[in-house]
């Protein structure tokens, strides 16, 4: 195991109607006056802002409200927000809904204490020194954010989309209602659930030495997600379901499972620049192009990686060849996206092949590979996206 | 899923060489005076101790030390420690051992800020309201009191034992050395190894409804223990063994397997009262009830939880019927206990059979039964006792 330093403190409040009975004190312990970050009609459909707003207003805390953030979060919403928080002398940030408007909230309340232009924080020209105290409640299960210090922002006048990470982003409270779920769409459910498991994969498709726990705890995650995700589909009422597929959104991506062995992150960067050009569902993207990308990188060094990911996530047959076992995984990871209504193709997502090298171009930013595990060149990338086309 | 609140803000510094680097550093932003909390000789034998006071030095903190701390740790050691916390004005505590020397600095850390005797706080009497700041150095994978807010203390006089938590008991740092445990002895490595194990267990055997994510989670930490233990016998100074067994330690009793589902507990209580009247040691006391444990109460209602233990753990043949892999997972459970040198029978620990009433009494308390999964009666008890004799 490799050395290092795991901290993550933020207070999980999982469980039904408990946003209307805590928020406002939970949010009170850190301001009276705050920032409400949401996205459209969802939150007012699901109830959830209601109950929000019902328990900021009985803990008389004074929000602002910031609606509109879109998917992919675009830095102009981020610049409304500071400057709505500047305006106003906001101290602390509610988010209220699922990925995107948790990092929409990030950036603003990194960028509401300093006078930086929030995009230097994006495009890593400036770090990330302090932020208002963040207060999440989810609505989707998917990117983690709840439980993490990162945030993905797109630049909308460029298409350039990065993360950036720091650890005064990293919620105070995040509250886990899986009933706010209920309403989530077939379609940004199995995205969600794909999103979970690709953050699950990345970590878990790195240096096979020690990473013995890791890997195993690694496992029983993308178990849950592809037990539970099906039967969301199928019922989505399921509170059952829906609490796990939330419960493991968050533990997918809060240092648990990178902690003391290197992970690569090899796909998430090749399908960053796709969503912010093309505007896909960042999850449909991640969908797309991992079979691809296993099934370019897979080879006879690292195939018990590939097995073990087989036999011990799918139970495919251990007493089979490794190569052999690894492609039947991948096929069974096909199928499993397939069965949740998603495509493989970034064709059927509206994405234009002529991007590709400007795609792959921004994929590598200043670098001439990418990730530990296959070391992607500007073609492998191309190629990639070429296979998942 | 249960509604549950998860918060664990230990700051884990894990890896070899950051003890000598670090520990001044961190335990100078909580105060430069501290109690410096260990037992024998161990700790200068395995390097431990010259880290510590190298670095406290280092960084100009001031310490006492109260040395001496037994296994089981007497309340008579936690009342001196408090005085000297009291009469040196000391504002944080380096605790340098095990999950004895943790305990005992727990409890000094709470009776330093309050006039209660501590032996209320551990009997119950007297919630714990504050502490000073704790800072761990571990040197035995065991009890995960490093990441935890409880501890365990036995009052010498009376021979009862007890556990007692509280928020501020929980350690801000815990550093995590896997080579100050090279030198630990084979015994004390097997009775720590099925000390994790016991620990996972107890949050396992219990409601199998709703804890999809946290079983599957259990289940790889459990493959971790039975995998890495046997090498840490056989090589000491292996690292990586050492390393995952020290990591599975503090993630088997940090919340996150108990977050979100009913737990019963209910072979810890029934040992305590061993380990307060003979002094044997906790994880073998664990080691030689568990299997007797799960032979008297497995029942056809409980036996689905069996045999996923039987097959996810020790991968016994699914197809088998129920209560056969039940009872193949025991003697499985049995068999790893035997490999690692320990016994099953009570006797050869030199426990006196004519003190069960009394334990199974102590055991109880005020309350008829004990837990939620098999709701153990006096009788019951004794009779576990009996079949573990």
């Amino acid at each position: 195991m490799e050395k290092f330093i795991f901290q993550n403190s933020t207070k999980i409040i999982f469980g039904k109607g408990l946003v209307e009975k805590s928020l406002g004190s939970e949010v009170r312990k850190f301001s009276d006056s705050v920032l409400l970050v949401y996205g459209g009609r969802s939150c007012k459909l699901n109830g959830s802002y209601k109950d929000v707003t019902s328990s900021l207003i009985e803990h008389s805390v004074h929000f602002e409200e910031l609606q509109g953030v879109e998917a992919n979060p675009h830095i102009s919403t981020v610049r409304k927000g500071v400057a709505i928080c500047k305006d106003k002398g906001l101290k602390a940030i509610v988010a209220l809904g699922g990925g995107s408007v948790i990092d929409c909230a990030k950036i603003i309340a990194a960028g509401a204490l300093s006078n930086t232009d929030p995009w230097e924080f994006v495009s890593h020209k400036e770090p990330i020194e302090s932020a208002l105290p963040l207060i999440t409640v989810l609505t989707l299960a998917a990117t983690g954010s709840e439980m993490n210090s990162g945030a993905v922002i797109t630049n909308e006048e460029t298409g350039e989309k990065y993360g950036v990470g720091g650890d005064s982003l990293l919620p105070k409270v995040s509250f886990e209602n899986p009933e706010y779920t209920f309403s989530v769409s077939k379609y940004q459910t199995a995205c969600g659930a794909f999103d979970i498991l690709s953050h699950i994969m990345e970590q878990y498709f790195g240096d096979v030495k020690g990473s013995y726990v890791q890997d195993r705890m690694a496992e029983g995650l993308m178990e849950t997600v592809i037990h539970f995700a099906p039967i969301c589909l199928e019922k989505p009422n399921n509170y059952e379901a829906r609490s796990q597929i939330m419960w493991a959104s968050s533990l997918a991506l809060n240092d648990l499972l990178s902690a003391g062995h290197s992970y690569p992150w090899e796909v998430h960067p090749i399908e960053h620049p796709l969503s912010g050009f093309f505007n896909i569902t960042h999850g449909h993207g991640l969908a797309c192009l991992t079979p691809s990308y296993y099934r370019y990188v897979l080879n006879a060094k690292n195939a018990k990686r590939f097995k073990e990911f087989a036999t011990n996530v799918f139970h495919i047959d251990s007493s089979l060849p490794e190569m052999e076992a690894s492609l039947k995984g991948i096929v069974a990871l096909e199928d499993f996206i397939k069965s949740m209504g998603l495509t493989l193709h970034l064709k059927e997502l509206g994405v234009d092949k002529d991007l590709f090298r400007k795609c792959a171009e921004q994929a590598l930013g200043e670098n001439k590979y990418l990730g530990e595990f296959a070391r992607l060149s500007e073609d492998d990338i191309v190629n990639i996206y070429n296979k998942a086309y």
